[in-house]
């Protein structure tokens, strides 16, 4: 997966074990099975591995296993967005998998993602920390309060750089922001050290969801369908850089052929647009821009193994591949 | 409305307030929208009365108006089962107007499903109670357990009676005993009454839904659309009755025609196998039956105006004719 990850291995298995047994748990064998297809797709586990990463950074002694019920929670509420969004978009495969929509209809991942949440929020109860609680309950409400506006306007060839940045602050980075901001509050440190950790998930879940939206225009091998974003009519940074750079003529493609179905050279042709204005490497600026401020945050932390696995995080968003 | 919701008319004037100040106070117009929508389609808000009615019962002193967030997130988990399970069904009227997703689109009523509940459990956070907390989120996972398992069960003819009162338990009536176990437990009595509480929430829940599946067939004026579960091929106590008492030639007909598309006749001879069978007629017993058991589970409380307005709901609930 990624060297950071190695530090917290240990938790990380922690972690897979319970999430198993959840699965097996259920008394509806679709649910486990569906459950069990999640856990298998796997993910990188980022969400879990920063809570798990600024728990041991801030030396919490955590005796009740309240770090991995809160890592749990917050990958449980991670799958059940995109249990979701699967079925709004229609998306057929992530991270190189078939989706679970595609494998048992839209009905069984609405009902299973919303399973996934009310698991979700009884684990977080049994933590019996209100602050956890309520940085958990609002982050999800930002979360949606995302989706709703991504479907309200991303298919929206004029939407700006920052109805972007505000609908990817709310869909990916609050849940970024939360899984640090939930350690910090579980090891009870500083207003002050809590907002720093606060502010570096945020910008690091934004630069990480720049990368993701790149991806779906310049992966080679990347788990998902290249194109996914172009055809769902899905604007991105990458788009909107292009289409704010592109000439009458490209304006007018962008207007009439994008999100406009397969097997017509379309996306081919979005691509060289994009490759024309360099729209891959600004975007990256863009997200390397964020990933600046996001260690910046971390400045207040003296030295450690755990703050360079955080800084190690950035960098491998940054030049991942897939 | 009913008369035992007369007692509690104030709370219910409180909630009306809190619910509309929550759709005003969201900063996404297609939100508002929604949530104004459902409020305003109304429902009986059975739930929240029996919240108010069991919190005056056990004179619980409520300084903070947690029972007014208490009932209010009940109101909007119970508001976002029914977005999602219009989504499911496809329902086009429910209480005599359109579903947000005839009107909105599929999507909007996912998300905005997913947006109620997390707007419950902030609610809910907020009354910093953690039995409270524990009640509804464990009735939430149940409530969803039991839309998977009428999912995967309910369009099957040969299903059980015994299937049907496990996926009425879940999906509907574990909100009902939510309901009367979180004033209950707000209201800090021995954990005899708050059991006592439950089973009449339960029992009356099932007589509840039982009592909605036989209006669908028998309805004068319901606000679904007559016959909404048989085109759905979603068989209820009705057609499980029937199917049971049925000849051949009858079992031939609902294997074949059961769910049928409209305007072939399939529905009124459903029908009238249905009243051949006095199928109508038995499922009202078995609502009154667990009607019986809900007033028995009060005989341990003194006699007051609210213990007769629960058993008025109760009556109300097995007459209701919408």
């Amino acid at each position: 997966m990624f060297e950071s990850s190695d530090l917290v291995s240990e938790d990380l298995k922690i972690l897979e074990n319970f999430l198993n047994n959840s699965s097996e748990n259920s008394n509806i064998s679709l649910v486990s099975s569906v459950i069990s297809h999640l856990i298998k797709a796997g993910g990188k586990r980022l969400r879990p591995a920063l809570v798990f990463i600024v728990c041991k950074m801030l030396s919490y002694q955590d005796e009740e296993n309240k770090r991995i019920r809160v890592a749990a929670a917050i990958e449980f509420i991670h799958n059940a967005t995109l249990l979701h969004d699967d079925v709004l978009d229609g998306g057929e495969l992530r991270r190189g998998v078939s989706t679970a929509n595609k494998i048992w209809g839209n009905k069984t991942s609405i009902l299973v993602g919303d399973f996934l949440l009310t698991m979700a929020f009884q684990w977080l109860i049994e933590c019996e920390n209100f602050d956890v609680l309520s940085i958990l309950s609002q982050s999800s409400a930002t979360i949606v309060s995302g989706e709703i506006k991504q479907m309200l306007i991303c298919s929206n060839i004029t939407m700006t750089e920052q109805d972007y940045i505000d609908v990817v602050s709310a869909k990916t980075a609050a849940l970024f922001a939360a899984s640090c901001e939930a350690a910090a509050t579980l090891a009870k440190v500083s207003v002050e050290e809590r907002e720093a950790l606060k502010s570096f998930g945020v910008n690091f879940g934004i630069a990480f969801q720049i990368i993701d939206d790149v991806l779906d225009y310049s992966g080679e091998q990347s788990g998902k369908n290249l194109g996914n974003d172009f055809y769902n009519r899905k604007v991105t940074l990458p788009v909107i850089i292009s289409y704010d750079l592109a000439d009458e003529a490209e304006k007018e493609f962008w207007q009439s052929s994008f999100g406009k179905i397969k097997n017509c050279g379309n996306f081919q042709k979005a691509i060289s647009y994009i490759k024309n204005h360099k729209a891959i490497e600004l975007a990256k600026e863009k997200a390397e821009s964020y990933i600046k401020i996001a260690k910046e945050s971390l400045d207040i932390f003296p030295s450690s193994l755990y703050k360079t696995a955080l800084i190690n995080l950035l960098d491998f968003t940054l030049h991942r591949k897939l």
